[in-house]
């Protein structure tokens, strides 16, 4: 392996999986089980990227249970509240966080992350997605799941909104001159007075902007409507192929999409995700992932496999043999993840039990030593048209203090990975360029 | 003075007007002028208090602004965040925020004040208001302001559904036996299934009660709906009046109205707001109180009372003349403030210029030495049908400062103060009964 710097700068997040993302990591010796509701838990996590130097803690969402949920979504922190007390105890590292566009009001959330993104001295990051659980609309008063493609037409105009927003001051619209009384230059505080087709909305936002302009916007979605979205509006994508070839075309199709809606393909970070678990040796490494998975039953592995079908029923059919016809089940939810699942399982031919196992103990190709983990890192990072990976843990916080302690050192030897943080912002961090205020543009355009 | 012990129990609680209540604190030499969104200023305010045992910090509210708002309502932190990254850097004091249940979703605000009291041990508290400007609900797509009394009924249904949210997950439904697997009991979470005029909400949250139970329930109306829904619904209630008659008034009609809803009347708590000046003696406390007002300048003054009357233009009016004739201006706005307002300029014959500096630099009677201020808060405690003060400072931290190292210890002489707090929860702190799952009391009435 090369030990030459690498040009392109990798950047890496951290997945705060509460437990870890093995299903049952709750029920780890070294794993607290009350992981997603404990705040030194996700803490520790916290520093710990920090200490590694990472760009970004990530923490995912999900609102709507059913008594088949499996543990980690029964009780859990909602994100905005666990990144702002996260913010008060981190210097450097950005705070992420999905919110979701289906169940909720535009200038609330853009408010909402523009205060977090102001308290963490401009650190926030946005995952906008779509809900795709019918039962989270019944819990706000819907009774249907919006069909999947008018869920991400209400989202770009959502995230228009949010946009649009955020731009209600200009970076230097507030004056508080002691002296004169002069607050703020009130010429440069703007009303938005948007409508759409789903929102009316006025503005202006009443939070000034943050040193990054504005929080980061990411997207995950996988779905041909998902990747548009993405590449129209995203900073960074999440996505979830392991599989160097489809992340290779995933990266591909992004990018000219990405052109299509007149960006420059570079501005869209990509991010597939990855699970390192580390050993002394190889061996080692898959005797810890194979520890952890032991835990889970069954029952819990084809419950959670369920989630991304609407909580189909798969209880009624045998679990050793192939996969039942599901029809039009999972079609206007989890779209593309329930499509990664069922290719998966066609193409291997696997059992019910099969792919609920291989759904909830994810192993990946990261498991090795520190040197095996690094050098796929790097041979990815090279060959791949990706800008860095978000790492995961199958147990937490195990997963990403081995990661920082044995991984983090060897890449950052190699050039691959910084040892100290560039800038004080998430956007800095990430090598973004700053989103000039959309009303100063306009006013320099007319001088 | 009696040194003797007192019976009851004061509380108090801190606001956390960022500059001060002064509307020209953010001018004072010794005051961030950008307070409202400086984390490090609000942190010495929530430890300062703290350190003074004080049982909660306040944090208002408001998201509409024109070009007309005052500086304090420019640019300002959205109360969760602040609130859950203040918890984050606190121990033991209560974490009170300002939500409106106008113009968002039940579901939303109970998770995320039950993710704060999680996240906070136990100190959440929910000041649940109406929206009384028309421009908010243009932030959200309605045109018109809701009429005062069927706000006021949306509201108290809003209540219904967060408590019944609050109540998803008995206090031991969570096992995480890591040796049995079993993660949750089932039958000890709950699904609401709420329909009512305004909301259809089926639950259940997904975070699990805190230590307190769930959240403190304040509220601040002062109009006829306000106070019948504080009395239905408020763990305490944040009243406006200063003048003791009036304050004793509130307080007999608020315990009438509980024990028509068939509370017990000491069930709720009443916090009159004072705002302290202290000196070493009582003309350098007003001089220091006219320092900070010479500061202000009459358009702000003015500015700010407009407010108060929907924006209501009074530049064309002549300053030193009397109040104009406002007809319905108001009524359905900030309906008790603006009565107290035009009852104030009425009763003492008040110009424009005198009823605007009067809002916007709001004086009280608690002007004077430490052992003056001391006096004052013990006399009307024991006089009065109240329970505690929330003490805002004209100018801030000076003012939280103040109060704590000079007026706290002599109330903690005379036994009146705690002088360490006797729980690690807000609920505790305030000594209010812990409330009963729901579920689990009609389980022990079918046992």
């Amino acid at each position: 392996m090369t030990t030459t710097p690498s040009r392109r700068r990798l950047r890496l997040g951290a997945f705060a999986t509460a437990a870890g993302s093995n299903v049952a990591a709750w029920r780890h010796h070294a794993t607290p089980s009350d992981a997603p509701v404990n705040l030194e838990h996700l803490k520790t996590i916290a520093r710990t990227a920090e200490a590694g130097k990472l760009d970004y803690l990530f923490i995912a969402d999900s609102a709507y249970i059913t008594k088949d949920s499996t543990p980690y979504f029964l009780s859990r922190f909602e994100p905005l509240t666990i990144l702002s007390a996260l913010s008060a105890v981190t210097e450097r590292i950005g705070l992420v966080g999905t919110f979701t566009t289906s169940y909720s009001e535009p200038f609330t959330t853009a408010r909402q992350l523009a205060s977090l993104d102001k308290l963490s001295g401009g650190r926030a990051g946005w995952n906008a997605v779509t809900s795709a659980l019918e039962g989270l609309g019944r819990n706000h008063g819907q009774e249907k799941l919006m069909e999947h493609g008018l869920r991400y037409k209400l989202a770009e105009e959502y995230i228009e909104v949010v946009k649009g927003l955020w731009d209600s001051w200009e970076d230097d619209a507030f004056v508080r001159n002691k002296e004169t009384g002069r607050y703020a230059d009130l010429d440069k505080m703007h009303t938005l007075n948007y409508v759409g087709e789903f929102f009316k909305v006025q503005g202006p936002l009443n939070i000034e902007r943050s040193p990054q302009g504005r929080p980061i916007v990411f997207q995950a979605g996988g779905s041909d409507e998902g990747k548009s979205l993405a590449a129209r509006e995203a900073d960074a994508i999440f996505s979830r192929h392991s599989d160097p070839k489809l992340a290779a075309e995933f990266a591909k199709d992004i990018r000219a999409r990405a052109r299509q809606f007149g960006r420059r393909p570079e501005e869209i970070l990509i991010f597939p995700s990855i699970t390192p678990i580390v050993g002394s040796t190889e061996e080692e490494a898959l005797r810890r992932y194979e520890e952890t998975s032991a835990y889970l039953d069954i029952d819990t592995a084809v419950k959670y496999l369920s989630r991304y079908f609407s909580f189909f029923d798969f209880g009624r059919y045998p679990l050793d043999e192939p996969l039942p016809e599901l029809g039009e089940i999972g079609k206007d939810s989890f779209k593309s993840t329930a499509e990664l699942y069922l290719k998966m399982a066609r193409e291997e031919k696997l059992t019910l039990r099969q792919l609920a196992l291989r759904a909830s103990t994810p192993k990946g190709d990261f498991v090795g030593t520190p040197e095996q983990i690094a050098d796929r890192i790097e041979q990815r990072f090279e060959s791949g048209d990706i800008d860095g990976y978000i790492v995961s843990g199958h147990v937490q916080p195990e997963g990403i203090r081995d990661f920082v302690e044995q991984v983090v050192p060897i890449l950052q030897k190699r050039g691959l990975f910084r040892t100290e943080y560039e800038a004080d912002t998430l956007r800095g961090n990430l090598g973004l360029a700053y989103p000039d205020n959309r009303y100063k543009s306009e006013r320099e355009r007319q001088a």
